[in-house]
């Protein structure tokens, strides 16, 4: 397996396209489209918030009911939540001028919005967004780029990557975006997330990799603690690769695993590292771990405890916010055997031994936190399982963002 | 039952000193101390954090296993958590200070710290301290409210509350005092609080009234949802009051509950609305509910949300952040039946109805949430029970505070 340039026009056979729909934002693209040229196999996560937007619930019907999907309408602005039948019925206008322009059934048709809840959608606006993205629609590489900067909303940077490797002599390409910079929060997917693929792969195990997938990937980061209404992460493979179709967990299953993990765990960090305001990314793996269930409520308690994100911007190594938020997490450990370390480019150093503070330089601690990237460990001595999260630090950006957000 | 001045030296017998050690801040009280003059009965709830600081284990031991209390020693700057088995050493001798100089058993004298977590105390500063003050206690309500300026980290506010009622011909005064701002979050109690009173009560049912008083109080209150170390309520009653011994559920025992409830809520609300860095309390009312629990789930879900807590920052009236944390708390309703007001000083505002907004001003809006103590009420049309949790708004001073807290 290899990484490689691109996006989600990557993979054989799918286009993308973008257009400025005037939403919300001024100034700027807020539409996206991705096509695939044949139905493909489909299959999402949602978010678990039980104040779901409407794209929400109207993609969630179609990953389970439609037989196939082939296009992906997405906006940039609002969010389409908390609008009532009103917004639902949004979801069946836009699938409608889909299907009236390519002639793709309603139901195959996906919709993602992100942006501000409760207000309507200008379905006229959103409407003529499509017709003008329809003759655009282009399975360049640059094409992908520029949906992924489309769909972006506090966000700083694109969120792409893409991957390939061989089944045999053909070779099967992957590749996804995302967005989501603030409401990131651990459960399901928090943000919107696409990737497509050229694999063909049964619907069923398609379904079943994307659901193991994001435990390890979008389900371990955060930014701020809330889980969003709009979460989506949605998968489309349409087997233009032309490997025999993938119907059982075999060598080749576990290739397109590996890909798939890739690719979510890229794009998973690439939003904790790009969370509303920060200036980095802070990576806690816990170590030593009786289970994998306890290695990740440790992991995630500290990446969600706004002390240690402060502390974290703050370049402190301020670590007894850690074993605290470790402390109140809810798993069990023996807070008297946790070892901690620090890591980043600029090196490592142990801050605690069984509990208790070494005389480590806070010069050099300092040093370390002050990277663009950094990880804490902690090893709890206890069993063989470990985890990863990934969130950022909590700054003065966050809160600006955040204060007027709607303004 | 009527509030009176005071704090934790109202009630009959109670003296406080308070003194500058010097053990962390500079030109500034830091410890403080109470004594009774006789022995009380003592409860006490403590932080569920598995990381518990040495003063919490101390105490914890106290109040199951002594026969009384009759001493707190507290002091601000350091937290003697993470601290080991030299940490623990520290309470018993500075309780061994305290029985030299006022003959009271070490097994009788609570202490409790607050600061930084992982440093070792200065146990000659302590030491020195609690010998400067044992002179100098005093019954005075000016002693106590210097005690209560003594415990404050970044706190920006002291905070004591007094009241009386009478029990036949008897008047019992129950006061209190505490110190919190960061690190809070509704897992027992989180801050330091000590309430003193003169009532006559068992032990038993002390403890049951207070460990049932700080469900509705103090687990109701949130600055960041960093469930500290060291969190201590402690409750001295000494019985000077004179009432006939409190052993059954009367009226009486009710008339204290009351009370209790005046100065835990009093309490709790202070902490929240000087929450670190902030610039309004922010009070959320779940009505409507099918149960209590289900009502306290929702309603500390939406003062824990950093998007919802920016935007009261930015006096907007963000409302879909408020359904969103509801959604996601785990709790079951439904989110198209839900009415949202807002309430302040300035007036009081429905801004959705049956889970989509109403055509509100956005200005009036603004100006209600613009004002220093701010109410958001959830209906939620399934039953009749309701629940009340405080917070207060996310600034850019909370970042600032915590970035460089040990510096």
């Amino acid at each position: 397996m290899k990484i490689i340039e691109g996006g989600v026009t990557a993979a054989k056979g799918f286009q993308a396209a973008s257009t400025a729909a005037g939403i919300k934002y001024k100034n700027r693209k807020d539409m996206a489209m991705i096509v695939s040229e044949v139905p493909c196999k489909a299959a999402g996560t949602f978010t678990s918030n039980l104040v779901k937007a409407a794209p929400v619930k109207w993609d969630q019907k179609i990953v389970k009911e439609s037989s196939f999907a082939q296009a992906v309408v997405i906006n940039a602005g609002i969010a389409n939540a908390c609008t009532g039948a009103e917004g639902y019925a949004y979801c069946q206008e836009t699938a409608a001028v889909v299907h009236e322009m390519l002639d793709i059934p309603e139901e195959a048709v996906c919709v993602a919005s992100t942006g501000v809840i409760g207000m309507q959608l200008p379905m006229d606006r959103l409407a003529a967004g499509i017709r003008a993205m329809v003759p655009a629609l282009d399975g360049s590489l640059a094409a992908g780029t520029e949906a992924s900067r489309a769909i972006m909303t506090t966000d700083t940077r694109n969120k792409e990557i893409a991957v390939q490797f061989e089944i045999g002599d053909k070779t099967v390409t992957v590749g996804g975006m995302c967005k989501g910079s603030g409401m990131i929060h651990p459960n399901m997917c928090t943000m919107l997330a696409f990737v497509t693929t050229d694999l063909a792969i049964s619907k069923e195990l398609l379904q079943e990799a994307v659901s193991e997938d994001v435990k390890d990937t979008y389900n371990m980061i955060s930014v701020d603690g809330d889980t969003s209404t709009n979460d989506t992460l949605l998968v489309l493979a349409n087997g233009l690769a032309g490997n025999a179709v993938i119907t059982e967990k075999n060598e080749d299953y576990e290739k397109f695993r590996k890909a798939l993990n890739v690719i979510n765990e890229t794009l998973a960090k690439k939003m904790a590292g790009d969370g509303e305001g920060c200036t980095a990314l802070f990576e806690v793996k816990v170590v030593g771990a009786e289970s994998k269930e306890q290695a990740v409520t440790l992991s995630k308690s500290v990446i969600t405890s706004n002390l240690t994100k402060a502390a974290i911007f703050g370049h402190d190594a301020n670590w007894g916010r850690i074993l605290c938020a470790m402390g109140y997490s809810g798993a069990q450990f023996d807070p008297e055997r946790v070892d901690l370390f620090f890591e980043s480019a600029a090196g490592k150093i142990q801050i605690i031994e069984n509990g208790v503070a070494l005389d480590y330089s806070e010069e050099e601690a300092t040093k370390i936190l002050s990277e663009p990237e950094v990880t804490a460990t902690a090893d709890i001595k206890m069993g063989e399982a470990s985890a990863t999260a990934w969130g950022c630090d909590l700054t003065f950006d966050y809160v600006k963002i955040n204060a007027d957000y709607r303004s």
